[in-house]
């Protein structure tokens, strides 16, 4: 898309002075405006972008399905998505869905509907074969979660999971329990997968109790704190969603004057600056470079690529 | 717009039903598939969308400009946008601008251009003068600050400032600072001309060095926690930008195990969960309200809309 920043550096003229051209503002030079005109007619302004779109059949705007856009994690992630997009000059459609799958099919359908060039989906509820049914029209890419047979950028959940029960159980932890987010997406599974071998082949104990779901923000955080606080048999290692959950959980235990320290690691996920302010090790995760690749896959006919991740200890 | 939820009910199909009549795909039931297609026929279903929007002259999208989304600040605003745009059935083509003068106008020219019938100003560094060259093609809101003679809602900033001012003052504090955020935006301006008049009116000292600004984030509440360490003559009262940076300043003291309680108090900004679990009053701003409030007046011609605040004290 032509922009007026190209137009008034074309016509070596300041962008205020392009922009009141184009809206027939009467306080323009002739002469200015004369050349602002003439680099536009050149370069093809146009004027209706909707007949542009229809004309050309593209629109320069990419939909993302998103559940939260006020959420740490994912608004890390769609920070990225507009890096790419602002480097690629295209625009950003962005659904907030809340898991609402009708929400999520209206987006796919702006894919059929011409309204959109492509969709980057940061996470929703929708069966990959109804995903599937919107291929034809356009690139869809997976961001954040890996899906067979679409484009995908993803980090090795497992090994990531695995890397912070591995640091847990390093240092001495034997009863080592999780926190998740939704109970059904495919990386609780993994997890879950991951955990149950892990505290197998060690034949360590462990306890359905010693998970806790639903942990997305400092709130969950803080009431799972209280549920654990309440369970007679504590896993003294927890591996935490997200460092908002873990960050909640140990302000709850400083309200409450519990010196958890001597007792209890927290290990949280995405190294926000939260975590080295409470001082607790996190896995971090590349999140905003997650989302920038995603945008650029929706350019590239690469299937899968995977980000790395690296453990802070503290 | 008419969704495939409308269509889904009025035909007796599920969404996925709908949505595979739509894309062609073969696994439909001929009744079904009958039914649906007879249906959309009813209430006028439409595929290429900016063929909808060229001939409708409308396109139920309505543009944001806002310079970060993964501030939580921010980001609740938008949230609250979306709660608008969900309720009336519209999109949203967020456009985030980092204070580029040059996207915030890119942005301008989709509301000149057709590709959205309105446009929500979360905060921009343009000058109103080239925001008004717009006014004419179609509603523009600014959601957050007042600026004269465009609709928009805001909180009393100034009264909502000096109730900060009077709660440290009332709890004993006579050396009194505060943070902000850009220096020359329109609120700090308000902030200062409010810190200034309450200082002189009640003769108490004031200094340039308890004004501390570039106050967005908890890394900024770190940084702002030393500045203030350093002071010679320190205030012992700080109104806080918001409580991200709050919790930074006290985190950051925590941390160096200076116990501040007994001679700093804090006051943040937008009773954020945070400011419960680490106990500092604040200032709540009602600003998903406020987000979806904004949507709203696109629809009205409703100058100005003012929500109230509240102290939150600890």
């Amino acid at each position: 898309m032509v922009n007026i920043r190209d137009i008034a550096k074309k016509a070596n003229v300041s962008i205020t002075t392009v922009s009141r051209v184009i809206n027939g503002h009467p306080y323009v030079k002739e002469d200015k405006r004369e050349r602002v005109l003439a680099i536009m007619e050149e370069i093809g302004y146009q004027i209706n972008m909707n007949a542009v779109h229809l004309s050309k059949g593209i629109t320069k705007r990419i939909g993302v399905i998103i559940p939260f856009v006020s959420h740490p994690y994912f608004s890390q992630l769609l920070s990225g998505i507009y890096k790419g997009a602002f480097i690629n000059k295209h625009h950003l459609l962005v659904m907030q869905t809340n898991y609402d799958n009708c929400v999520e099919v209206e987006c796919l359908n702006m894919l059929k509907n011409r309204e959109v060039d492509g969709i980057i989906i940061v996470s929703c509820e929708l069966d990959q074969e109804i995903i599937a049914d919107y291929k034809p029209f356009g690139p869809i890419v997976f961001c954040g979660e890996f899906v067979e047979n679409f484009r995908c950028i993803t980090i090795d959940h497992a090994a990531a999971f695995q890397l912070g029960l591995e640091e847990l159980f390093y240092n001495g932890h034997t009863k080592i329990g999780y926190t998740l987010g939704r109970k059904n997406s495919h990386n609780s599974h993994v997890r879950a997968l991951t955990y149950k071998n892990f505290m197998e082949i060690r034949t360590l104990p462990y306890d359905s109790k010693w998970i806790f779901d639903g942990a997305y923000t400092m709130e969950d955080g803080e009431r799972i704190y209280h549920m654990w606080n309440k369970l007679r048999d504590k896993p003294t290692g927890l591996l935490v969603t997200n460092d908002q959950v873990a960050a909640g959980f140990l302000l709850a235990a400083n309200k409450e004057r519990n010196n958890l320290q001597s007792f209890v690691q927290i290990i949280g996920f995405d190294n926000q600056y939260i975590s080295q302010l409470l001082s607790f090790s996190t896995i971090e995760l590349p999140l905003t470079q997650m989302g920038e690749t995603s945008f650029h896959l929706l350019f590239q006919e690469i299937k899968h690529v995977k980000l790395g991740h690296s453990l802070i200890k503290r």
